[in-house]
């Protein structure tokens, strides 16, 4: 499932544009121990079903594309692929640098996956929340320079994804989008999205953002700093190769203590709240209302496909 | 009381420019006792003295207008007032959006009112501070969308309480000036007016204007954020009103959620903190010096007047 | 010692220009006890070997050249200069403004004297670094206006001192760069320097520039807000002087008190923690592969001069 929301560029008012809806028939019912299953599997190798990771041994480059279809939704069986192999990564001394993209044309990716929120028990949603805390842990505190190259619309954990990176490339096409819109599925951000936020556009720009469910179009995402650069389609993974260049001439260790050091205080928050905060969305997930929000969304998402 | 001070353009050298006087000459008598029995009166009108609100049911947005003559100095009376207003409509479920404006010309609020700190026992200066304090609890944390439709000068308690909305619109006016301009009197803004303003335009312009006492023009206060949008006179409510349609399209709890989150730190420590700030607050404005400062003050501006 | 690392306005890739090396054949010996004599003698003089301090009792206004050829690196003779010149002016009620400038060419101050950190023992870094926090609480604490008067290139320490000021004014040359590029040589930024700037371009910012090391040319620090103004060389001491007129036209108390609100949880993170700051500091310096870069960095200085 995905939602891309955009706001309109004269009249500044959100509006619905559903992009993409297939997703709604993709199957979801691999998950759990098979999924655990899975992932045993894919631990020796480079490539899993919906991620593929190109290494590059002679600059120390990994290019991680999701390919998860339609939409790379950020479901529990992809959450936990991208977290298998971003410890690869991080393990293996050679690799120095790290870009995230997406070989899905026209999202880099949907966000969090509605369909592991909506109608599950509990356990599952406590589940499935461990494995976004796990990605967002593993990427904000990444040793690696990661860079993202952000090849269409990102909402939501989509956009959260691209904020953990060091770098943000954007493709310059206004019809793509990105932004922490939870408030518009009435469903809200938890701090640690916001903290990422507001420690790369600041405060203010965070509470209107999240207060509004605001979708950024390119250039507005780079006018208050959401993404750092654009450029055109055919020019995003060389501009993301050579801007690596630059980061990977800082000596490893320098580097790392400094960003540890930017960082090391918003990840301690989630770290010495892990638990509390999986509660606190298990208890605000399964609430009636908010799955009756949900459930009126995704049949929204079914009649717009009619 | 009322002290508008406006940043030339080109010196950048702040100046006195007293648009408003007659203050002086007003009555400030009818305090504490009997603003106890007016406010005991005032409950059950949807309309007091001082403050005017006009509650369109359909829409389910409050409009209250100040017009407190002449420059809605905010006074323990008109603080009172103010609080009680906002209380009523907070708990009105009806009530969703607020937007605060002006019915006095030229000017949003002149700020607090200097008699209330002027020849004043502490125990009257801490009745003052307190509902100063109240009314920035009410406003900053509340569950209502709020819009402050700025339609003139707003120095220092105004700017204050502009800073406490959802969103800023001011009248594109060059004569019309807004900041926090304290230190202008030999006074200072407390940590939470601080704080207000520094999640709104950050720590650097908060302390380059906390220190001079800067008032920006609005096109100057546009451009650090201080306020969300210029419009011409003529367009300030309609502007204000299709601005609250956007927010009310937001479903109210995740907004509010995300308004707390945002806010809640900020609160947090005026709440843990009321009483000292009051004896801090007292102990301050009781001193033979600062007495001084503000009875010079008072002086310039009656010879102003003469 | 020092360097000047300048950020390429077109390619964006940092590359070293060593404008200046001449120190690698200054005499650093006159160090320890020898400083502390010279220090009490110093005491009765307003000008110091290294330093020299023109004040203005009329306007009380000092204005603190550094004239440390070649490149006013911070040693600790200079830093225990600079301390004592501004303990003496800070104590003296009639000094309300400093100017702080350098009488060197092109350069405003290369930063921390590498040759302080490199083959030292750990006592002598210990008491080295003590004095780098001695100069940042007394200039970041101070009750004075500071106003930094940046004729030339400002990098690691030398942008330090600058943000330590209230108002940042460079001259506009795009020879000149500024910036804390202490990742290019291999050491860390510390946390305190780090506050420093995030306090005056925010998380982001300091988050990139910190990382890659950034050198700004002068018109790309106006435009983060890493100085405030840009002058024409011949225009600097005029403009900060008229400058800290309208500084001090605020009166004094409310100013340091709003200044204090700004700034002490930031000295008091420092304050609080000052022996592990050092401990920190002396282990990280004295590591093998540290001392390995600074042998590189001296190295290839030295080549670059041949």
């Amino acid at each position: 499932v995905c939602f891309v929301l955009k706001k309109g560029t004269k009249t500044n008012q959100p509006f619905l544009e559903i992009v993409l809806q297939t997703s709604l028939l993709s199957s979801s019912g691999n998950h759990g121990r098979v999924a655990t299953v899975l992932v045993s599997q894919m631990r020796n190798n480079a490539t899993s079903p919906n991620i593929k990771v190109d290494f590059n041994q002679s600059t120390g480059v990994a290019v991680l594309s999701m390919q998860s279809p339609p939409v790379n939704s950020l479901s529990l069986d992809l959450l936990t692929e991208l977290c298998i192999n971003l410890e690869k990564l991080e393990m293996d001394r050679a690799c120095r640098g790290l870009i995230i993209t997406s070989n899905q044309p026209k999202v880099f990716s949907a966000g969090l996956d509605i369909l592991e929120m909506y109608g599950k028990s509990p356990e599952r949603c406590g589940e499935f929340w461990r494995a976004v805390q796990e990605m967002w842990l593993k990427m904000y505190g990444s040793n690696m320079v990661t860079i993202a190259a952000i090849n269409g619309s990102s909402p939501a954990g989509g956009c959260l994804l691209s904020l953990t990176c060091d770098y943000r490339i954007m493709v310059d096409n206004p019809r793509y989008s990105i932004g922490l819109n939870e408030t518009l599925l009435g469903i809200v951000a938890p701090f640690w999205f916001k903290e990422t936020m507001a420690n790369t556009v600041g405060h203010r720009n965070t509470e209107m953002a999240l207060e509004l469910g605001l979708l950024y179009s390119p250039s507005e995402a780079l006018k208050i700093g959401l993404v750092d650069q654009l450029v055109p389609q055919d020019q995003l993974l060389t501009t993301a190769t050579e801007t690596m260049k630059k980061w990977l001439a800082i000596p490893d260790h320098a580097r790392q203590i400094t960003k540890s050091m930017m960082r090391k205080p918003t990840l301690d928050k989630l770290t010495s709240n892990r638990e509390a905060d999986i509660q606190n969305f298990v208890s605000f997930i399964t609430k009636d209302s908010i799955q009756k929000s949900l459930r009126m969304y995704l049949e929204m998402l079914k009649k717009r496909k009619a």
